[in-house]
């Protein structure tokens, strides 16, 4: 059955940016990416933290995450991935509902390859900032997402 | 039955400094840790990248990380956790074997809370070097370690 929306802790992802899903999970392009292919792999259940999860919730994400980053990491031409579960404030998480960021490496992409986290973070704050206010000049807009969408709904899984 | 060293790419691992284990992976104590309590989760097999896991091996460690996640945060009184894959040498991977950063956090831990990675990089670069090199003066004793991989054998699991 189509969904509208998914939530996303408060915020509402429109269903063109969501490109692949399970009963339980759904993984969606990012608003503000870090990098070309930056997604995020969400249980549908408002679940803030890790271990609030069940067994059958953190096999379905990794699962997705897995297979997503090999396909990421093809689809973009990068040799390696990053994954990173910021868990609870103190971590930098913005938006309280557990999320897997995936983000296809290449080298010289940073020029300090952990300068990337400094744009997790920061890409962090300013999505959930972002879907909060709805009005931010600097997002992309919903078409470009959804072309982003539609290309990992055609080309992955 | 006892195992004397455990395989962590081309370096080994003593036992003293690794605190569980399961048919499929091992948890152990970090010779440089980012913050306390920063640990590693390790498939057993020899496993360079993320996709080459198999599905047994992904839920396995990943039900030990979501597990050992909540105890060390309660352990080392942290109120959030950083959980990380560097899946590949372009994301800072130095050890040629899939392995789960855990880190607790706390309120000021770093002055900006995504320094940890800038230390998470670099740890695991001077881990390499030293596993490598293994008479690097900064190390902690293999003694220090025994000693909190005990503390979380007692208290953790």
């Amino acid at each position: 059955m189509a969904v509208e929306y998914y939530d996303f802790g408060p915020h509402k992802i429109h269903h063109s940016s969501v490109f692949h899903t399970t009963d339980i999970s759904f993984a969606f392009v990012n608003l503000r990416p870090a990098v070309q292919g930056h997604v995020l792999v969400c249980p549908k259940r408002k679940v803030k933290r890790v271990a609030d999860l069940t067994d059958v919730e953190t096999i379905d994400l990794w699962r997705i995450a897995k297979k997503l980053g090999r396909q990421l990491e093809s689809f973009h031409k990068a040799s390696s991935l990053t994954f990173c579960i910021q868990d609870g404030p103190q971590a930098g998480q913005t938006v309280p509902h557990v999320h897997i960021h995936i983000l296809p490496r290449k080298s010289g992409d940073y020029e300090n390859n952990d300068d990337i986290y400094d744009d997790i973070n920061e890409k962090e704050k300013e999505l959930h900032q972002a879907l909060a206010v709805d009005n931010e000049r600097k997002d992309r807009s919903i078409e470009v997402m959804a072309i982003e969408a539609d290309e990992y709904r055609k080309f992955l899984f």
